[in-house]
């Protein structure tokens, strides 16, 4: 934990969400180990399985920022990941009841939170409008917040601008839904790569360290390290950095 | 106050917040009786003030859903159209302090809830994804929520729709951000016209009787009354109906 160099506060606050608010391999891993059980394929590791699904996110969503399609929600992503990743396995999706994918796609609905996480946005929250910025889509983040019990002042990021994270429109159109200008938004988010793409926009940055995101495991972007406006291990940690 | 007639509960509910949740005419009155004291017009009444402000609101919408302009956020109209009025009260507002100005339009983002709206909200949030579905922005749904205590589970509508109501679209698009088919969705709403065009795209309606939102004079949609899905005369009587 760093004291803040910001020479002011933010007006408001954006959160990235997979990794940085909820503890997406684990409630991956634990849901597909059930589902993997329905199917009679146990076998295969759980964690191993939710980090082959995540390792397909870049990708997919480069198809959309590409241009090769227009904007897609994430729930189509996750699903055509799904479907790919089950055929990699010699599953065929096809031969699977519908309901029983569907609600495995939907696992990203019911990520659950770090311990820290519900009890640093809400004080936060006393003090700043607090919004998603994350890729994830609108009902996504409604119904993860409402089973986790945190309170969002707005759903912003991906599925508003239409243009995935790290494109610059998803955090520029962020900040003016706001009324605020780039630099007056704080991106707080557990990646550099995210943060570095915030900070190219303008905004002001604020690093929360996730060293379980991956298992324990060295994350992919952790040589895009600088130098952040606020650093913590948790959201509580940010808070009382911020005086909240 | 009627039983439901629905055949079903909704998946969600969506609300038009001016009139239905918050007081804009009283609010608005307050807050233009202290500037135009500022500006030594007295004389000129605030409720009919904020009447021939809010008069000026369908046809500036008008202009951008008929596309003689892009879309536009509300605030930017709210400023036009106070700009307008002032004008037409033989008041220069180029010759008017820019901060008071842009303090007397920001009149919208304080606008109070009647007294039954914070309780029927937080009840009905119990059972139901709570939305908005209001033509305000963004920011001015965030600000005037965090001060009244309003919790919404998203902000969406017109500036998520880039498109104003009645417009289908901005209908439409709400229901699709929250993952459901429109019948699946309900405005909520004190205007029956509004209801009308919600039922038009297969939206499910509750209206709520605010019949001091003109100061008791007649609603100038009241012709347009129809046997909707839900009726009630407060937000806490239609959390009861609906068994919350």
């Amino acid at each position: 934990m760093t004291e803040p160099t910001a020479a002011r506060p933010p007006k408001a606050l954006a959160f990235d969400v997979f990794g940085t608010v909820v503890d997406w391999r684990s409630s991956i891993a634990r849901e597909s180990a059930t589902f993997l059980a329905k199917i009679d394929r146990s076998d295969i590791e759980p964690h191993d399985f939710a980090d082959q699904w995540r390792r397909r996110y870049l990708p997919a969503m480069a198809g959309v920022s590409g241009g090769q399609r227009g904007f897609v929600k994430l729930d189509i992503l996750h699903r055509e990941m799904l479907d790919a990743l089950l055929h990699d396995l010699d599953i065929d999706p096809a031969a699977l009841e519908p309901a029983l994918l569907a609600n495995w796609a939907d696992a990203w609905h019911r990520l659950a939170p770090w311990p820290d996480s519900v009890a640093g946005i809400a004080r936060l929250r006393t003090a700043f409008p607090v919004v998603t910025l994350s890729n994830g889509n609108v009902s996504l983040m409604v119904d993860m917040a409402r089973r986790a019990g945190i309170i969002w002042d707005a759903i912003l990021g991906a599925e508003y601008a239409r243009a995935y994270k790290p494109q610059p429109a998803a955090y520029l159109a962020t900040a003016d839904a706001l009324g605020l200008a780039p630099q007056e938004l704080c991106l707080v988010a557990s990646h550099h790569s995210d943060l570095a793409a915030a900070r190219g926009c303008g905004l002001m940055t604020a690093h929360i360290d996730r060293p379980m995101e991956y298992g324990g495991a060295r994350a992919p972007d952790a040589d895009a390290a600088q130098d952040w406006e606020y650093s913590a291990d948790s959201l509580t940690a940010l808070a009382a950095q911020m005086g909240c």
